[in-house]
């Protein structure tokens, strides 16, 4: 007993030494099938061109769906299925027209605006009202106690902050706007929302991005101005307080549409019934071509996995790349992805979302659990030869949140953020914002992490 | 005296976290300045839409020399002037054609081609000859020295390396065949050239670049022909090798046109004769709009001289923005500028060029000096919260070069490079491929270890 334990005390040096240097040499071997023969691009390119935009419920996303399941089968997964999941079937309708009418230095002056999702429309007539600017809660608050709110549209004009190096943070600070203000202003009467664009950026194109209405709260029409807009239309009321905003919007809610997550996997081969999923999500919103957001994760699950496969590695555990849908306007499949693994007691062991952008990736946000953490952020020196130094951040993305409750430990692919908000939820959008190099960088770097907590796991 | 010695030992450590603090603080003010009041996307904007691609001697690059100096004069540098410089005049005149005659698989078959920056044409009537392709100067040699290159056009098509994560070290293992492929060719009676693209993607664009052509050797016309097409024509011969090209070039060098490199400085409070300057150059290929290589640059350039004038610094050292002439073809202007700092005797503590595109900075190119390399890298935990943390590689810029021999501290703006030779020497490379706030990230850096020198020096 004695002799086997110096044995083993002896040879476990070497051996740790080895084994890191596998994971090196299988690391750099990743990067390599990722780099020369990737097909994570091509992929992408069909998704964004030849269907193009997926909101929920839309043919879009229903051949996102087909064109995903066929080709996970296509790359000779294990096994590849739809996971039916009902969801939320909005539609824009025809395009929106926003004007100021009848500003004292400007006349009648179009701006570029665009219905927030799930927003209901202002019917064929239009809403024409006087317009009331507010930057902060607060104010809104007192202008509603004053009366000054009612019948009027209010106007959210409080920016991103472009100073902030965390774009996703200054993202944060200024989303409650859209998310809530619609309803905020229905508590004073409003007869509509206007809110700035969230974007750090002068643009002439605005951003959508879902809101929530309140319970009990009337339902008011609310849409997006691009942000040069809202600078523009804010000077103007400087000058004429009294200006009036004519708005229309065609956009309803449909009923509830059938659809589905696409589901590939490679099974495990000593701990089958123990997961690690790669994802993103496949709904994107409907004015551009939801490259960035989020075809750009979805190829990459589904790259990561036929990198592993092409390589020839066996995984221990069951490796999923899950296409979750509905993650813009309801989060239904993330949901129903969770529910289903509860169901069956499929034991979650990681998840790793991607969804801030096919661009070029500087690490990954990691567990909340400590050791887990820990054992991530010990990889740091295997990883940084790729470019990956951030492991500091903790959190993982939004479809995958529900399986928190399971004990799942939740990651996220942390690209570059600093022109994301260039293009996320505007026509903007599309194919030709992605790189090449950058969205396979981000594929090999998931399929390294996959490799690395199915080989080492995550304690 | 001894306390005088104790009083200083003992407020030392404090002033030091004051200029520390004091160092934070203004760093912050120069990011604000950038993301907040930024100009430089602007102007960037004016020299890639309004103006154009400035190959040196174009009408393009006149306007552009004219533009920039216009601009600093307007921020109210202290002095804006022009540095007369000659340059080289190379004309592409019509687009090329090329193409792939009478394969037996395909028949003719057009393929992207363009001419090598120098280059000399083929005439109207075009050449016409069979195809040799090598991989390396050994199997060039081999086949020269068994006669099977005479008469022939000679294909070179070793690829940039794609799995390389250093995509700039990637570029120079490449780039000799197009620099020198030519008259390598020449040697063994070639009649033209034909190379790879230099890129690690498949595209159907071709890159340009300069060529140089070795003296006492037949100059012959040599073309970049886009990656997809190099494929193509590499399977094409696999299978018929009797295969002929059709190769027809309107390419000219008329003679040495006038230009100027474009030179605006804040005046030194303590040592208005001890010169730091940030510089980019201002011509471009004429295939795209030169935005990011290196419009971007010059932009920067100027732009941190105005961050640092808006702010009320007072530079201790004179601030020069330099925008170099023929950096692409000659590096007439590089030199020239060196030339003349000399001359004067203008002692240059620094140079620091931005020529890597306008892309998120990831942190410096470093001297080589081990002391004023110690000092750089001292200053990464204030740089470090706006993205920068490579300091570890030491270069300059082609601009700067000529300034070393001089003493001059050689230093380089490092953005990502993974998307960089997407479009680097192509018509790709244009205002639309650079994101507002990465450019602005950019110049703000720039700024930043401007400020940090003037006022901690190097040593």
């Amino acid at each position: 007993m004695f002799k086997k334990l110096l044995i083993s005390w002896l040879i476990l040096p070497v051996s740790l030494i080895f084994a890191q240097q596998d994971d090196e040499k299988f690391i750099r071997r990743i990067y390599d099938e990722a780099l020369l023969n990737g097909r994570a691009y091509d992929m992408l390119e069909y998704l964004c061109i030849r269907i193009g935009p997926r909101l929920s419920g839309s043919p879009g996303a229903a051949a996102a769906v087909e064109y995903t399941r066929q080709s996970m089968q296509h790359l000779g997964f294990d096994s590849v299925w739809l996971q039916p999941v009902m969801v939320p079937h909005w539609v824009r309708g025809t395009p929106e027209i926003g004007r100021i009418v009848h500003s004292r230095k400007l006349g009648m002056q179009p701006v570029n605006i665009c219905a927030l999702g799930g927003s209901v429309g202002t019917g064929p007539a239009g809403v024409v009202a006087g317009v009331v600017e507010v930057r902060s809660w607060e104010e809104l608050k007192k202008l509603g106690e004053q009366g000054r709110v009612k019948g009027k549209i209010v106007f959210f004009n409080r920016p991103m902050d472009a100073s902030q190096l965390q774009t996703f943070a200054a993202y944060g600070a200024a989303v409650t706007q859209r998310a809530n203000g619609a309803s905020e202003a229905a508590r004073y009467g409003a007869v509509a929302a206007l809110v700035r664009s969230v974007s750090p950026n002068p643009e002439d194109y605005p951003h959508t991005g879902a809101l929530s209405y309140a319970l009990n709260i009337p339902k008011i029409p609310a849409a997006a101005i691009a942000t040069r807009h809202a600078d523009l239309l804010s000077r103007l009321l400087a000058d004429d307080p009294d200006l009036q905003f004519y708005l229309e919007m065609h956009c309803q809610t449909l009923p509830d549409a059938p659809s589905f997550n696409v589901i590939g996997e490679l099974r495990g081969t000593e701990k089958p019934g123990e997961y690690l999923v790669v994802g993103g999500h496949l709904d994107s919103w409907d004015l551009g071509q939801g490259a960035h957001d989020d075809g750009a994760g979805c190829v990459q699950a589904i790259e990561a996995l036929r990198i592993l496969k092409a390589l020839g590695y066996r995984p221990r555990h069951t490796l999923r790349a899950v296409m979750f849908m509905n993650e813009e306007n309801g989060l239904r499949g993330g949901q129903e992805y969770a529910r289903q693994a509860a169901r069956k007691n499929e034991k979650h062991l990681v998840a790793i979302e991607s969804d801030r952008g096919g661009l070029v990736p500087r690490g990954f946000t990691v567990p909340a659990d400590s050791e887990a953490r820990a054992k991530v952020q010990g990889w740091k020196p295997l990883l940084q030869p790729y470019g990956l130094h951030d492991f500091d951040t903790q959190g993982g993305g939004a479809d995958i949140g529900p399986l928190a409750s399971q004990g799942t430990h939740l990651m996220g692919l942390l690209p570059d953020s600093q022109r994301y908000f260039s293009y996320h939820h505007t026509a903007e959008d599309t194919f030709d914002k992605v790189d090449r190099r950058e969205l396979a960088l981000g594929a090999a770097a998931m399929a390294a992490m996959l490799y690395l907590i199915d080989k080492h796991g995550l304690k």
